[in-house]
Parts: structure tokens; C-alpha cells; sequence
């Protein structure tokens, strides 16, 4: 952990830029992917299913049976934890649903809107060892609450052909559409323009490898909608003299331990504090399964005096990170303060792990300072808000000459038209 | 207009297809603008505004003065109506301002997500005969109520150096912070990167020619959010026995004016309102000031016959029109079926222009088949939601053990310990 004692304000700028990868380089490689699930389809996905997840597979999708059996391999533990969270993320993303408000703007004239489901969406769940369960619920749930008709689930299978049971499971759950086996580039592209299996969808939500990120950009750029731009997870504490170094420590190494890219930042106005959760954070390290990503984390990561509780959290808020924990005994006080932030983890016993897996809030969340002007997933992720209006034989007399004036300074005829022809057949009536 | 009669259901995924443009070939020269203004900031956009605009700046912000002086230009019917424009969209958007929900999840553990404005967001409002003060409006009311602290207008001068009064006075109207005078790429570079004279901001609003809509979508790959991907405005009209067909060619014109790729669809079931909207296009277009822009678009527009009402809305969903008007008397039945439109104008007295100038609703809305999943713009465009979570010692107590199950079956040791060492320390206390 790099230390840096009371930096002057202009030395900020510096220390809140993530690094940044150019990974153009991958663009050429995706797009030959694409091209090639485009002309070839289902067989493309068999063909690099084989290439890269090393196994030749019976049936892309995943079959009922094989649902069916994830179900007895599930602890039961684990099952009750699933529903659990389930429940918890279920409550509170129900209470985003926007009710129709009908707005008269003027006599006559009535405004609202209204959410409507995206019908399609496709989610991306990386495989490897983690089977990332949590990240399907924290999708599944809000576009089930939302009603999308097709909800696809991408991830790719292990070199048996099978996928983790807990996935499975969790899919069944909510009541996946389609469960396909594939990964990397060409799941995204399967589903940004689809094949004889997998059809093409609207928007395309979840993380991934590099490959998925770049291949996600791209086809957000052919005008399939995705999620959030992607960066590595990240953390900021603003720790005061009341802050348990321990739980500090625990929360900084449980970012860290995502990966080496992993942002961590600590903020205090104590140094003894940051003294102490160094320490800690040297002890906890030594016993973890992925100490090596978490070192590597570490070595990146920023732990900082400042003067003030205000410094504190102008920093923070410049910063703009994905989670913010205000280990402090008085956090009323700053959290009306804060402007950029994806989630927000109060006082001493919210540990961002509880977001990340089951308090309520979702945990798809913006990175690398995209807090500044994106907000996490949510149910607005999965809806489209259309605007209605409705205007009467009166309403078009009320408003009608207000349109006539700025469609005519506009220098837009046509649009004057529309209404002074109205206007011509109400006044000739 | 091309007259298409019960084309057969395999044929719609064709005719919904919006031509494309191709416009990577402008990327070049756009990167070498961008690399300009970040290198010589101000003086690039003062060469800029010569080579492009033809203009030699004194100033490139708009002065008090020149504000001051543009009041007194604009006519006053001209004031009048973007007052009571103003008016409209304030009172529709105010009212999408979501209320702080907190939510209980389990016993001690809380949630909720508040608005929060993005700090700093740029305007782009293009040059030319047109001066869009009505879009400024549908931009700047929204900031203003989500209360973004720096709002930056940039818009093209014109030869004499000069903004055009009704855009002056509306930004001074709407407190725009900074009104600065450039145009096209350099102008979202400016407020993109920030130069001594443009701050940087945090996401950019605006339509503009095809220079700034590359630009817009580079620097949104560069991590400033954007509004919208941009692409020609459309209206698609279903109309019944009941429609005035004068009143439906008036709304297609009021489309087709907008430039030659604008998309104009109209749907029926019925020949003949086909072939009398088509007299009625005929008539009106021969008086427009735009009619040569209004020929070229109708020329590329479609008028479909179709077998029934549910056959219309299929067609209308799957093309996912900018603007959709129910030309129907029987509105009410028709409008729950819509699920792709960005807004929906209800029955024969509510007039596209309405909503483009005065009712309420918003007229920055996606085009090209992006209604399927983006929404227009609205006070949610001008701010981010954050999500808070407050876990007391006994809401710890109630979901660590969720928590801790689902963290290990991730394999993410870390994450889990995060809360076990703060069940250890309720447990010993």
C-alpha cells in the first residue's frame, strides 16, 4: 500500500486516475469471432466451444435433465442462502418500479410514462473456478421484476460440458429462458445477433474477461444496449479514530482479493489508524486462498492522510468510486455530502460484501470513476420509460399557439402545420 | 412513398431495417481535433471556430452583454412561448423525481437509493438557419432540476461571431453556467477534456451533424458518458377509417422536413386512408419552405397495409419507432400493446410537434430501432442513482451467515471473512 501524507489538492487528479489498459489490440481478433458466428451460427459456438473451453459439446443448451439434477447437488445450505438473498434483492428492487403518474400540463394536455420491460436481455456469467451465482441473481432478479419475456443466460461450460450446479440452480430460479453454453466473444456476439439457439437480444448485462468487455463494446456500438462500461472493482474506506482496523483490513483485502487489477483506497485523518490497518491487513493476508491477487492488489492501492472530514470527502467524491464505506461513527454527517459513489456501505457493521451478495442493493456497479455520471444496474436497467400524451380538442386550442411560435423560429414549417391544420378544422366546426 | 399491401410477416424483419451510414472513415480526422484541443485547448478551438465557422473570436464565451442584448431581440410572442414551453417541461419533469425509499430487507438491515445530480454536464446545440432553442430547453430544464452545478452550452457561432438571440436567451433562462461558442468535434473535445476556458464534464447532451456524433460516441468510449447513440429522427403513424388524412400527412411531413434520411412509416389496414394521406402529402408538400429536405425523406418512406390492428402494433414494436402516433379512435385499446416506442402520441388532436415543442414530454429520444431498449431522455439522464445500506449489529447478526455461505461456495474467502471478523467481535462482546 502506497502511503501518502496530506497531498496537496492538486496532486488529487493524479491519484484518483485507474490505470488504463488499451486493449484495441483484441478488437481485429473479436471481430473475426463475430464474423464467424454470424455466417455459421450455433455450429461457430460448438466450433469454439472446443478451441477454447476444451470440450466438444453434446447440446449448446443446457438441458432440462441437467437442471433438473443441479437442483440434489446444491447444499441445502447454500440453497437457503440463495433464497435468502433472492428475497432480500427481490424487496428492494420492487420498490424502483415507477408508478404511472398522469401529469396535465396544461388544460387539455396530459403527460406520463410509463416503464415497459425490455423484451429481450441477455446475461453473461463467467465461468472458471468461482461460479459467480450472485451476479446472476443480482440480474435475474430485476429483469424477472421487470418482465422480459426472453431472459438469455450465457456462460461457458467446464471441459466436461457442465456448467456449476449453484448456476443452474440459481437460473431455474428465476426462470432463465435459455441456458446456453458459451463464453468469451462469442456468447456476446451469439447474442447481440443470434443464432439457430440463442436469439438475439436487446441488451446485454454482466461482466467478463477482456475479451467479453471489448466484445461488449462493440456491439454496443452496432446498437445492441449493454450494462455499464466495464473497469476492474474497487473499493474506498474513509476510516475515522473509530474504525476497527480489523474489519478496515477485512474489507479492503475482500476488494483486493478480486484481482492484482483490483483499485483499494484507504482515507483517513489518522495516520495511527492507517498504521494499524496495515498491520492488519499484513496479518489477514498470510491466511487467505487468493493472497497472491490480493498482494498484488495491494501493492497498486493508495492508503491516505488528509486534513478533514471534508477533504476526506471531496476526495472521495472526485474519485467517484464503485463502493464506498464510511467506517466512521458519525457517517449522518458526511453522507448528504456525497456526489459520486456506485454504493455506499454505512457505519461499522456494513461490509461491502453485504451488498455483494445479499443485503438487497445490487452489486453491478460503476468502476473506474464512471460513478461520476452512470448508476449501478438496478430495474430501471431492464425497463424503457415511454412518454405518452394525450391532448384534447381543448387542450390542442390551449397549447397550439405556443407550438405555431417555436416551430416557426425554429424555421420548421411543417411542424407548424401539423398543428395550424388542426386548429383550421376545430375553429371551422 | 413506397406502398407496400400485406407484406408477408417474413418480410418485416427487412422493412423495419434503417439504412446505415458508415461514418468510422471520419474517425481520423476527429482523433487529430481531439489530440488538438488537449494540446492547445482554447487556441485550438479559436482556430477551430476560423477554419470551420469563419470566424475570428474575440471571446469564446458568450459575454453578459451579448446576453444581456439578446433579451431585448427575441419578439415577444417568441418569449412567451418558450416560457410556456418551459412551464410544461418543468411540470412533467419534475414529476419524475424519485423519492428516497428506504426499505428494510431483513430486521437491521436497511437499503434505499437516492438521486444525486451528475456535477458537471455539457449541452450541444447545433448552428445553423435553425436555431434549436426548443431542444435547449429539453436539455437544460431537466439539469436544472436535478441541480447540476455546471451546466456548459457549446454551440457553433455564426460568421460574425454571434449566437442567435432566442438560444442566448433561453440559456440565460435555464442559468447555463458557460456559453461557449463552438461547434462540432472540437466543441465535445472541449467539454469532454476540459480547456482553460470549458471544464471538463461528466456526460454530454445534444444532437449535431455526423462530426459530432462520432465524436460523441469516441469520447463516450473514452469514459464521459453520453446522452444517446445517436441517428435520423422517424415517426411511424398507425391509422384507422377514423383518421383525417390531411391531419396524418401534416404529422409524416412534420417528420420528413427534418432532413432527407429522416424515416417516415405509416401503417393501416385500410387502402383507401393509404391512398388519401398520399393526395394529402402531395398537396401540402408543394407549399413547404423545406420541401426538397421533406421530398427526399418521403421518397424513402413506407406505406404499409396491414391485415388487422394487432398486425400494426406487431409491426410497430418490432420496428420500435422515435415517435409513435395512434391515429385511431379506439386509442385506449391499442396503447397497452406498445412495448418499443420512445413516445406515443394518443388519438387525432395530439400532434408530434406537441411533444417536439411544448406539452411536457422530452424530444431527445432514441432512434433507429434503439427504443427497443434506451429511453428518452428525462430527469434519470441528469442523474445518478446511488444505493446506501445501513446494517446494524443485530442486522449483521441476521444476514451474516447468508452472506458468509455464499461468499465461500464463490470461493471468495476474503469477502467472507469481512463479515465473520465482525460476528467474532459481537459474539465476544
Amino acid at each position: 500500500m502506497r502511503k501518502i501524507i496530506q497531498p496537496a489538492t492538486a496532486a488529487w487528479a493524479d491519484l484518483v486516475q485507474r490505470p488504463t489498459k488499451n486493449l484495441e489490440e483484441l478488437e481485429p481478433g473479436i471481430l473475426e469471432t463475430f464474423q464467424l458466428v454470424k455466417e455459421q451460427g450455433d455450429n461457430a459456438l460448438l466450433q469454439l466451444a472446443e478451441k477454447y473451453d476444451g470440450v466438444q459439446l453434446q447440446s449448446l443448451l443446457a438441458t432440462e435433465e441437467e437442471i433438473a439434477a443441479a437442483e440434489s447437488k446444491v447444499p441445502q445450505e447454500l440453497k437457503e442462502a440463495i433464497l435468502q438473498a433472492y428475497s432480500n434483492i427481490q424487496l428492494f428492487h420492487t420498490q424502483q418500479a415507477e408508478p404511472v403518474k398522469q401529469v396535465e400540463t396544461m388544460t387539455g394536455v396530459s403527460c406520463w410514462r410509463k416503464s415497459v420491460a425490455i423484451d429481450k436481455v441477455g446475461l453473461y456469467i463467467p465461468g472458471g473456478t468461482a461460479p459467480l451465482f450472485s451476479t446472476l441473481l443480482m440480474l435475474g432478479v430485476p429483469a424477472r421484476i421487470a418482465g422480459c419475456k426472453d431472459v438469455i443466460l450465457c456462460t461457458p461450460p467446464a471441459k466436461d460440458g457442465s456448467i456449476h450446479p449453484a448456476i443452474l440452480y440459481t437460473a431455474s430460479l428465476l426462470g432463465v429462458t435459455r441456458i446456453v453454453k458459451a463464453g468469451g466473444a462469442q456468447a456476446v456476439a451469439a447474442m447481440a445477433f443470434g443464432t439457430e439457439s440463442v436469439p438475439a437480444v436487446y441488451k446485454i448485462f454482466g461482466p467478463g474477461n477482456q475479451y467479453v468487455t471489448v466484445a461488449k463494446q462493440l456491439v454496443s456500438k452496432a446498437g445492441v444496449a449493454i450494462d455499464l462500461p466495464a473497469g476492474p472493482s474497487e473499493v474506498l474506506v474513509i476510516a475515522d479514530e473509530s474504525a476497527n482496523p480489523a474489519f478496515v483490513a477485512a474489507d479492503l483485502l475482500s476488494q483486493a482479493e478480486h484481482g492484482a487489477d483490483s483499485q483499494v483506497v484507504l482515507l483517513t485523518t489518522s495516520e495511527s489508524v492507517l498504521e494499524k490497518v496495515e498491520q492488519e491487513l499484513n496479518v489477514q493476508l498470510e491466511v487467505l486462498p487468493r493472497k497472491d491477487f490480493a498482494a498484488k492488489a495491494l501493492e497498486n492501492s493508495l492508503g491516505i492522510v488528509l486534513g478533514s472530514k471534508q477533504e476526506m470527502l471531496d476526495f472521495s467524491n472526485l474519485y467517484a468510486p464503485e463502493h464506498l464505506i464510511l467506517s466512521v461513527s458519525d457517517f449522518e454527517e458526511l453522507m448528504d455530502g456525497i456526489t459520486n459513489a456506485g454504493s455506499v456501505f454505512l457505519g461499522h457493521f456494513s461490509p461491502e460484501s453485504a451488498g455483494d451478495y445479499a443485503s438487497g442493493t445490487n452489486h453491478t456497479l460503476p468502476t473506474n470513476s464512471y460513478a461520476r455520471a452512470y448508476s449501478g444496474v438496478s430495474l430501471d436497467s431492464f425497463v424503457k420509460k415511454i412518454t405518452f400524451q394525450y391532448i384534447t380538442r381543448e387542450g390542442l386550442q390551449n397549447i397550439g399557439q405556443t407550438i405555431e411560435t417555436m416551430a416557426e423560429a425554429e424555421g420548421l414549417e411543417a411542424h407548424k402545420n401539423a398543428v395550424s391544420i388542426r386548429l383550421k378544422e376545430l375553429n371551422r366546426v
